[in-house]
């Protein structure tokens, strides 16, 4: 409690938010009468679903969530420099070009399982390890590196870092499970498993689409993301200008591990939670508005003078005016464990895209970190950084613009 | 290796299956040239499906299985007895038959997590400890017991027994998560947990209706499991007749948690591997036919007066020749962790479900465990076993017949 923030203190929560209560009650009703029903197709779940893997960019951040992730962080074994990486992302770029197409791997023990990739998608990542051993200092983006320290941090090593990263999603589990093992045995030579994340968000076809995602606390997540395809997308997660020329097309990742307090977030009442992050629970709406995607007005007063969105509510802290400054945020839920007392171990694998790291994400995190209310009940455990290459075209590997 | 049957040791395998290789090839070939092609329907996913709570039977069992599951051990705390354990299961009846419908429990502080059951069941089972905590040591089945120690067993404590299970099912991963955290809340006061087992099947939609599942070794899985709906399934599963009155309409559990040994697997070649389960690992049709389905032909010898399907070989290990003596299995994968050189922690949550523990599945098992090639790739690492009350009426809760 003392290393934090004395704004996130449940006793001013309390009071702001029965403060705020009295005076929402009204209005919030009258928004939600008035809230169209949203409209969406249903999701047409196929196994046989392809996403394809070569392009300008690679597949994984803009295509559309699958239902199930693995983060897979490796690091390089010692010895493995410029050379033998190059080689391990040739047979990496391989093994991934055969299964997201459904198609067996070269060695694959298990050709029946690769059958149907169901949107499979594998992304690779370059941590800041990676370059130092391949001698290539000078073409890690300089925010590619280990975030500064924020006091909100819990970190614990088992969850941080890596020299390379490997995302593999897709709709089905058994898919994913299957893909991570043929990477696995084929980068055993090279690397040693640092750690593995696996993450889950609603089933394809379970959810209509178009829909926000839910966190396990019960919020909607990632409503105010930039929309793939749309120019404020591409502005705000394809590297170009002033980022190395090998990473034009690429991107940046920050992967953050935040467990979710759920046994004292359960404790807070409703008033309290959509006071904490400035949007209704049942719709999203912010506390200004009606609907999910209005946009909130954050100059709104109550009748009484404060701001109907706290100062220090999740919402306005995570707020970019600029939305080339914005970031992607493209996160999983994760629910591991289950202590003998019954607490979950559960929480977000948040991991967001953007062209530079120290432009967009860390401004952002630092108005997080000073003062978000929401920080009462998460807590970042884990961290890491990577450069995600540019994709290639048929014949090539990813990586080969800074490898080769 | 010493402690296993000479029986399943790879000297034999590999020699058998030379054998075996060259008078199969040419049939082989033949028989899958003949292969029908199999038509089915494409799944319909929706996540406001539900799975009727309330029957004569408990849902879960003959529900076509769901794509996710969470297996819950509790213990009950010291001092609980009958009475608070009938307290218990009215208050966790009344939360599955909400969370089943798709509508939030009655303390439920995510309320919008519980709106998409996606054929959400929750399952109830009663271990031995239970039985004599309640004083009801007389209406236990005789059968409701630590399973006898097999050979091929390598138990770990962390995986066996327990009093009260939780069989959480659901195409969506977010709706079992939300209704594991509600269900272990209300359940608290009385018990502490055990043990928690995620298991996943291919996703809805992903695969077609009818077919199949693979398991992580890539074998279809579950292919001589009796129909639900045929009296053939009732009369495997079902209790009635000899069993306690109070469970007539309920069945049995027994739970293994099977590791399998994938790098040592992998290392086998497909010959191999087919010889030791007795079916091919493309079609799944037994070595002496052409498609899934078709009956085994355990008589069947090769030109050189062999039996096609080895006598130490999966299928006939674990064949009943009697159906109603046969077993109801409702496996799951799971894929857990992965150890710094990169192996897998991952294998098969075996449910098997029957009228009577002693008379049905231990037959199996003794047969299986005496001498199955299969063992040498499968690992029992973890055990226990439960009765399943039956289901109940409106205004009912679970195990009713037996606590009050």
């Amino acid at each position: 409690m003392g290393a934090r923030s004395r704004l996130t203190r449940r006793g001013l929560l309390a009071s702001s938010a029965a403060a705020a209560a009295g005076v929402l009650a009204a209005p919030a009703a009258a928004a939600r009468a008035a809230a169209p029903v949203q409209v969406a197709e249903p999701v047409q779940v196929d196994g046989s679903a392809v996403e394809p893997f070569h392009g300008s960019h690679q597949a994984g951040v803009a295509t559309t969530p699958q239902a199930h992730a693995a983060f897979l962080g490796l690091d390089l074994r010692s010895g493995v420099g410029r050379e033998a990486v190059g080689r391990m992302m040739r047979l990496l770029s391989d093994d991934a070009r055969r299964l997201t197409a459904g198609t067996p791997a070269l060695a694959d023990t298990e050709p029946e399982l690769a059958v149907l990739p169901a949107r499979l998608t594998v992304t690779f990542g370059f941590g800041p390890g990676l370059f130092a051993a391949a001698g290539l200092a000078d073409s890690r983006p300089a925010s590619v590196e280990p975030l500064p320290r924020f006091a909100i941090d819990k970190l614990e090593s088992r969850w941080n870092g890596g020299d390379v990263l490997v995302q593999i999603c897709s709709d089905d589990p058994l898919t994913v499970a299957h893909a991570l093992r043929m990477i696995v045995k084929d980068a055993r030579a090279f690397t040693r498993v640092r750690w593995i994340q696996r993450g889950f968000r609603r089933a394809a076809g379970v959810r209509k689409a178009g829909l926000t995602q839910r966190n396990v606390m019960g919020q909607l997540d990632g409503t105010a993301n930039p929309v793939p395809g749309t120019p404020a997308f591409d502005r705000a997660v394809w590297a170009g200008g002033d980022a190395p020329a090998w990473l034009h097309g690429g991107t940046t990742l920050v992967l953050r591990r935040i467990r979710a307090e759920l046994e004292t977030w359960d404790a807070a009442d409703r008033v309290a939670k959509e006071f904490t992050v400035g949007r209704r629970l049942d719709t999203g709406a912010p506390l200004t508005g009606a609907a999910e995607h209005d946009p909130p007005d954050f100059a709104r007063l109550t009748a009484v003078g404060f701001p109907v969105i706290s100062e220090y509510a999740h919402i306005r802290r995570a707020h970019s005016p600029d939305p080339a400054k914005g970031i992607f945020r493209r996160v999983y839920n994760y629910d591991d464990g289950l202590s003998a007392a019954g607490h979950a171990d559960s929480g977000l694998i948040f991991a967001s895209y953007q062209a530079d790291v120290a432009a967009q994400f860390l401004p952002i995190q630092r108005r997080l970190a000073e003062a978000d209310l929401l920080n009462e009940w998460t807590t970042p455990i884990g961290s890491a950084v990577f450069a995600i290459p540019p994709g290639c075209p048929p014949g090539g590997w990813i990586g080969q613009s800074l490898l080769e």
